[in-house]
């Protein structure tokens, strides 16, 4: 029988974290005996538990600690974390431990040290800069030769994220994406949450697809944009050229945004609006050049918002901005991310997944489609951070737009 | 080799009428000859041509016969029709005609008479009233031992259905029902429809699901049908449930339209709401006792507009007006479509597919869902007279609604 | 403030029924005080706990221990329930207490008793029977006036549904309805759920839509009946129409099972199909008559299988055997499911969410859909019972086939 | 009023050519004259049309002429395809005439010259090479300044796509995507269709998601190959991934594929993978080491059958063979698509459009995904080349590989 011991502090029970552990430890095949549990009494005292868990195997027990180390649970031993070299530039030491989007702490001399950079599935390593040690994430491209990593579970305390004491939107919408439930609501929370990041000086980011334009929202996400609810925006090439063949030809995907007809082969339009702007070297040389006057992308521009967008093997051009090289894409939204307390992303699998992997469990995120799957594909990130909203993303920015709008106005 | 020869007038070329009738005998193993093609030299000259067909056997032939038939060819024979008596009440002949929702016209007496109450799967019978044969459609649970009932396929013509001259909503939209198509121009086109069909003295029939009520849309919807745009109702327990519900308790399913929260458990509320109007007796008394005073059924009975309730087995209560038994509700729902240019339906496949096979052809169905899979499957009725809209139900009525208004301010 | 004491016991923490607890006192603005917490020191003791919970008016306290009540909690009170009478026929006391499908218990004459035939959204009334109290669940339909129905929340217990204490098919994938799994690892599982169900001489229902028909799954499901996995059969006009197509004429909705090819028009063969089995008065009399001969009804028929056919709105037809009236339909369903352990429910959300209804809690279910929404909406019974599987219906019958046959080998 | 004629030669009727430049006419406000119109007068004799259409401007009518010679009709003029030269590198003249994907012609010298690497949305160039004319399609990042590039639309002919005269899998199920349809008769056809690619000597393309993996369809995929029917594959890291995955630690996204459950947490085994991969530098070299030793990846090493692996920007890791650079990814899929005759596109939306992008019409393409939006949107490519199955990729190449190898023995 091999054993270990592991505490637990906090919101524990009512945050779900408790019985995920223990539901964790009866999956793997283990037992587990209660040393010490002291209930908070009331909803804002913390609770705590000391509990002896085992298992069969000594790899039954670690698989087991590995999982609820990542529910939050801190392993009782007086160990600091292993580092370990490593083998070459763009790998990593075969054990390393691979972190999560939880804030993580690591010890090191006897010391608990927080880890920079939060981002699932990376590495953490140890710097010494200026005499102080600094642990910060690091993605495997980006590690070099030599460069100390952690390696194992001990050593390694993760802060799990705890259901807010206070009803609010994202605790109680957050599991639920049907499309059988008022939308209205749950967009006036995010107005609310909105307007309370802009007054911290936090930042929104906004992911968006190319439904943006075809479905005609992009004259409220202009506006949006205009208001100044919008700090960053990620996307791909096609939200970028579509918006930008509505501007030169009242068209998205060749269908016309007045008519809803279509006025020509979809194709030949979007192609000429890339070939365009890539005629004129890019989007603010065309903006410049008057070519470009309205939409999104101009917005952006002549509000001076920085955007990045990621280029993807089904675009067609593309644009001149787009980053082709998907790591390079990738680096470009991590240096946005940073102050980011929103995250809203509409109607884009492929770039909300992506931004989804890189951002901290911290950032609440929204994500709105009008496929279910979707929504709960991103909403299932194990928090209670995120709110998925099943609807049209024409009336959810229409909505969200004149929400904004009255809320201004007050 | 067995052969026929069928002739075809008309818009046949470009309303896919000829391309798919050479499609079927192709399909079935067939050949055919063109004996005579006058093509329609303009867009307004019908075109007109006679073929010979043929099979390798008189069973394929009857097959080919039958399906390019359906499509608006007609056989030439100088022929009438066959009838037979029904064998029992309830049982048509084995060989019996069933009918498609497209106009027909059976050959009696060397004569052609229209059919009456076009309607899916039915027989067709031949009644002599005062002296003058009538021709009409009959379900099969309405036939009576010894009534005379067609057979077979000769004597029988059908009118296809034509793509209009002119650019209009139901034909340029129908086929898409994509989720990324702007909505506001397929609602300001079935504006137009309903504004005419009104002004033409036509009805309006809505056909809803209880997400109308669940998103809070009821509201909208009590103002079109205040605003005289609903001429009849067609629903189940579900929608009048929930509409109720919020009415009485403010919530519908048990979450709250005002904040979004569970307010308690959602099944309390609709059975109770049920449990209520069962003890008043009916939702007209529930009105005249001053119990109930909002909503779809309220304004339904306040303003003097039939509804037909059909119930279904997933049913709690139900209400007192819901009708139980299915093959009444067929019934009573068939009282009320002769008049009917325009269904709308909204978030509801069973009674959607329900109304679908009571209608004829010539009726214009918007089928309206958040589900792609349902609007395919609804609007796939083999005319130009659907128009499909993948969308949320909440955002639908509203802009509807609003739409409505501004044109009535004109 | 308003307080009252409640009372836990068992697996309640990892049953995540104390949390749901404690999130809903929150959600409706309470607070809570921990009397007593004795933890289940190991996974097999049950745990114990009293708690004072308080709310700000009446209404909520009373609505929180409706809810909480719910999930299990017993209120600690020394009170019988309170009964009252039926104001007239069909019609429950407006305050009467609407039930769960959990295993419930109430207090009369200082003792308490268990409810029988469980089912959600119906009332408790307590019958003498030769002079002892039997208390049972009553849909409102079939509620005589002046009966003695429960009203109220006091003197009420519910037996929550717990974690199973060992790993097992429908604790680890109940949850999961993923398109991503492996399904033959989920089918091995009900394979053996249903060998046990046998072996304890326990039912397994099926319920069933009629794209096994048109799948060309019949044939599997057929054998599936004939090894006995099936003891009862609830299905609608459809799935019975297309099998019986299938066995007439080798079609389903006029595709051919053999080509994929549309062999004529389909609704020809299904109208004509009901029409024969009218024609002979009923199911059993066409196989009676050696015109049946094949599929899921001859199999039935041929077995001795109870079945029943529930009717619908959109039905043509119907066959003989359809119970046309949708309260009648549920009644013939409620005479079936005493002894019913498994139910499997396989592509018809209606007659699904229909079934999901009248049984109680303790049921396994398994929902089989290619379409996600369908099974996340009926696996969402709130209990450890219920497992999801997104695939193809054609495929998993195949496979259910396959194994349970070589199981049978063994 | 603006005119021009127009020819249509081939079998216009039944392939749906002639009725949709009828509506793309009329639906563009337009008229015709029908100067000739012979019809061919059994199935395998071609038509041939003449038609006036004019418009009501210069504008409306060169949109109209471009859009019907995208349906495949020659416009009659005498004159060759203007040519001007690109104005910069990467920078088509603004007019340039935009490709599709049909094999298309072009006039120069009064000759007309076949256009090669057919491609949509490209531009076309004419080459001098050793004395001869050489026309050929181009993507606009590819084009260097001064190079002459075909602009506006006269002097281009398409040859459309037309119906095949017999019966046929592509033609018959093309647009069927129904999930009710039996899929065994469709796989049937697909291995006629790879059977005889074999035999013709030209390639079968795979294009696959990490589905493949997640299902344990893996092992059947690895079978197909092994038995010689992928001649090419297609992919992203993260099908490679999760297929190394399983090699490696018998999980995919940490699910096992032998008992269902979470072995450990997933991100774990996958981010393992790559990192161990990229430890022995590339995937052939960690087959060498012998430590990847089973899979599809493995297969096509083994077999010396070459992969793309092309990334995106929710790539973990990559492993080492990724192409990040989204335009350098596309060029490495296009120097295979050659020879390629039937693609084969399973479980991934991004890579499905990406190589359909790329694909000539010609291409025969199956598109199987358990959603069937995705299946929709791939299925729709205006043509009768594409079959679309709505099913479990693990059951679909479970039945793929069963039936091939069936045929193989006989």
């Amino acid at each position: 029988m091999f054993e270990q011991k592991i505490e637990l502090k906090g919101h524990i029970v009512d945050s779900y974290i408790l019985p995920q552990i223990m539901d964790t430890i009866m999956d793997l095949g283990g037992n587990y005996v209660f040393e010490q549990f002291d209930i908070g009494r009331t909803k804002d005292e913390p609770s705590y538990c000391r509990m002896r868990l085992n298992a069969g195997t000594q790899a039954a027990l670690d698989e087991t600690l590995r999982l609820v180390q990542r529910l939050g649970a801190t392993i009782l031993e007086d160990r600091d974390c292993e580092f370990k070299p490593a083998p070459r530039n763009g790998v990593f030491p075969l054990d390393f431990y691979s972190t999560t989007n939880l804030q993580t702490f690591v010890r090191a001399q006897g010391k608990w040290f927080p880890v920079d950079k939060t981002e699932m599935d990376c590495g953490i390593i140890l710097r010494n800069a200026d005499g102080k040690l600094n642990a910060m994430c690091i993605p495997v491209t980006h590690i070099k030769k030599g460069e100390m990593v952690a390696v194992g579970h001990t050593g390694i305390r993760l802060e799990p994220m705890e259901r807010d004491r206070k009803r609010e939107v994202f605790a109680f919408m957050g599991s639920s994406v049907s499309t059988e439930r008022p939308k209205e609501l749950a967009i006036a929370g995010l107005v609310n949450e909105m307007r309370e990041a802009k007054a911290r000086n936090r930042k929104i980011l906004l992911v968006g697809g190319p439904a943006i334009a075809h479905t005609g929202a992009a004259k409220y996400l202009s506006k949006i944009i205009e208001m100044g609810y919008v700090d960053v925006l990620f996307a791909g090439n096609a939200l970028a050229t579509h918006d930008i063949e509505t501007a030169l030809y009242g068209t998205s995907l060749g269908i016309s945004l007045n008519t809803g007809l279509n006025e020509e082969e979809g194709h030949q339009h979007h192609i000429r609006a890339i070939n365009t702007i890539r005629f004129y070297g890019s989007i603010q040389a065309a903006v410049d050049a008057g070519v470009l006057e309205s939409g999104v992308m101009y917005t952006l521009v002549k509000k001076n918002i920085p955007f990045v967008l990621c280029g993807s093997i089904r675009d067609d051009g593309p644009l001149p901005e787009v980053i082709t090289d998907v790591l390079e894409g990738q680096d470009a939204m991590r240096a946005h991310i940073g102050d980011v307390d929103i995250a809203i992303m509409i109607s884009t699998m492929l770039h909300s997944i992506a931004v989804g992997n890189l951002l901290p469990a911290r950032v609440r995120t929204v994500c709105v489609d009008i496929n279910p799957s979707v929504v709960t594909k991103l909403a299932d990130r194990g928090s209670h951070q995120t709110l998925g909203i099943v609807t049209d993303v024409e009336s959810f920015l229409r909505e969200l737009q004149l929400q904004l709008a009255a809320t201004e106005n007050n």
